[in-house]
């Protein structure tokens, strides 16, 4: 566990994910294009078995694990895309799994979870430790503890994402200039910089953030971890974990170009974006990526660009405000 | 033109759409298929270029068409889709479209068509015919009439989205009992019906379409042309057409099992449902046939169904309209 993942560790994933995971479409628009002045491709990862990436780093750690460990059952955290991720991963392994989860969290997300088949924990986002009530369970009950995202087989098993993008680029005849994902506490940006790095160097990678939850991009802009002043108070629910991790921030550092902070605004547009011109569903944290390339943030004039839509789970009337800052 | 169209005929499209048209995912999802005790595939044809899957039959008429009639363009009249698949089509070949277009028709539609470099003539759906209308504009600029539905060029690029499906429901290690599609002149159906009975013949394929608007469905149990009494007020605005088509009725005839019909609010139910469970956004006229599998009127306990998701050009205010019958 003291080396960093490789871009091999990224390609073992693969190949355990294969016939599990759905290899999502990288989707292009016309339209957008014309408006870029550039190329720009939606990973469109909110199509993802469970509505996000995050079964593909659940299901690659869990099926690491001991067939002894896999007994005692498996617990974690998570403002509902692990969660769901997760509980279907145990679903699929026929393990038992117990999530804790923010009591602040989409209904939507909770209710998934639970349907299949998790034990369901929840807790309050800014007064308790969710780290500390799932460390509980686990030496309670013996089951080991499914991270988020600062472990080596979580984000390899999210990189898995990124070499699906290369290949799915190239295959559009794109040679990427860059790619761009989510990040909370960076298992996907960082991931998919190990599958990029990997098979195209020259493309840059970059982590999109909200507003107020920029902890990476600081980090990365000063060299060391920084923390978020707040623990709540973004509409992108999934993108608030308050540092970088002791795994993905090395990694960050290392392969990462600048970060790209986006507004709560940007992230309504851009998510009404994807419904019109795309059809599809993105959640607000899923969406800051495309909100970067969107508003220029990242930019795509002249270039080849990819974004990771992370996620489509999100509440009805969340969607509904999006939708509502235009009309037609 | 006086034989019926073939099964060669849509591999022969399926070769020129080629690097043209998007392979659309086809999408499965856990908590459906439990709920309904069987396997159900949705085929996203939302997700194809121009939003639905127009683009197919089109691209295919005008890459067949003389490189002298090409030169004097194309002319075509439709609620939407068949505008936009045209417009793209032509965009693509370097032509120039006229299309004639119904003054109620989504503004979205409307918007895209023109985007595509087309030129947008609007006509009352109830006073004016549009033939009469577009066949003028033909006559007057020598453009070609490239029809929405009624020829067997149109109907056998449709189809390419069958052959699509059926390997990859065979890729998803499933033989299909059942294959619905919407139906509005019965293009997409026939098509897919040619493609679907030429690789696996026990597969049953089925035409969906709106109460009030379904006249395949009383022509196929009749086994005579029938007429719809009313030409608009279903949500289904591409599912208008008033009779089965010349060309389409025969193949139907031949090839479809029992039409299902589904009420408007069905499909609003329909699309919360591709919203909620799979991210994708829908359009009334694309959710019939997964109306048609949700209510149990295209029975799924114990199969394993298909159903084609044709559009997902909607409007604003009709998609929050189908969210707001759920709350999260």
């Amino acid at each position: 566990m003291s080396a960093l993942p490789t871009f091999a560790d990224v390609e073992a994933a693969a190949r355990r994910l294969k016939g599990i995971t759905v290899r999502t479409p990288v989707l292009e628009n016309e339209r957008v294009n014309a408006m870029l002045g550039g190329r720009l491709f939606i990973k469109a990862e909110c199509l993802q078995r469970t509505g996000s990436f995050k079964l593909r780093g659940a299901y690659n750690f869990l099926s690491q694990m001991s067939e002894a460990d896999r007994k005692q059952g498996a617990v974690g955290w998570s403002s509902g895309n692990h969660a769901q991720g997760l509980a279907e991963a145990a679903r699929l392994m026929g393990m038992k799994a117990t999530i804790v989860m923010p009591a602040d969290a989409p209904a939507l997300k909770v209710a998934n979870t639970r349907a299949s088949g998790a034990e369901v924990v929840l807790y309050d986002r800014v007064k308790d430790s969710r780290e500390e009530i799932g460390l509980g369970i686990a030496r309670k009950t013996g089951a080991t503890v499914v991270p988020p995202y600062d472990h080596p087989w979580i984000l390899t098993g999210q990189g898995t994402a990124g070499l699906e993008i290369v290949e799915q680029a190239q295959a559009a005849s794109a040679t990427l200039d860059a790619v761009a994902a989510p990040c909370s506490g960076g298992g996907l940006s960082t991931g998919i910089a190990l599958a990029v790095k990997g098979l195209s160097p020259s493309t840059s990678v970059h982590a999109g953030e909200p507003a107020g939850f920029d902890d990476l991009a600081r980090s990365l802009a000063t060299g060391t971890k920084q923390t978020n002043e707040k623990l709540s108070g973004s509409i992108c629910d999934a993108l608030l974990a308050p540092t970088p991790g002791d795994v993905t921030f090395p990694i960050a550092k290392q392969l990462l170009g600048p970060g790209l902070v986006v507004t709560d605004e940007e992230v309504l547009d851009a998510m009404e974006t994807a419904f019109r011109e795309f059809k599809l569903v993105v959640e607000p944290g899923g969406a800051v990526a495309l909100a970067a390339a969107l508003t220029g943030k990242l930019p795509v004039k002249d270039r080849a660009v990819a974004v990771v839509c992370s996620g489509g789970n999100v509440d009805h009337a969340t969607f509904i405000r999006a939708l509502s800052r235009r009309s037609t």
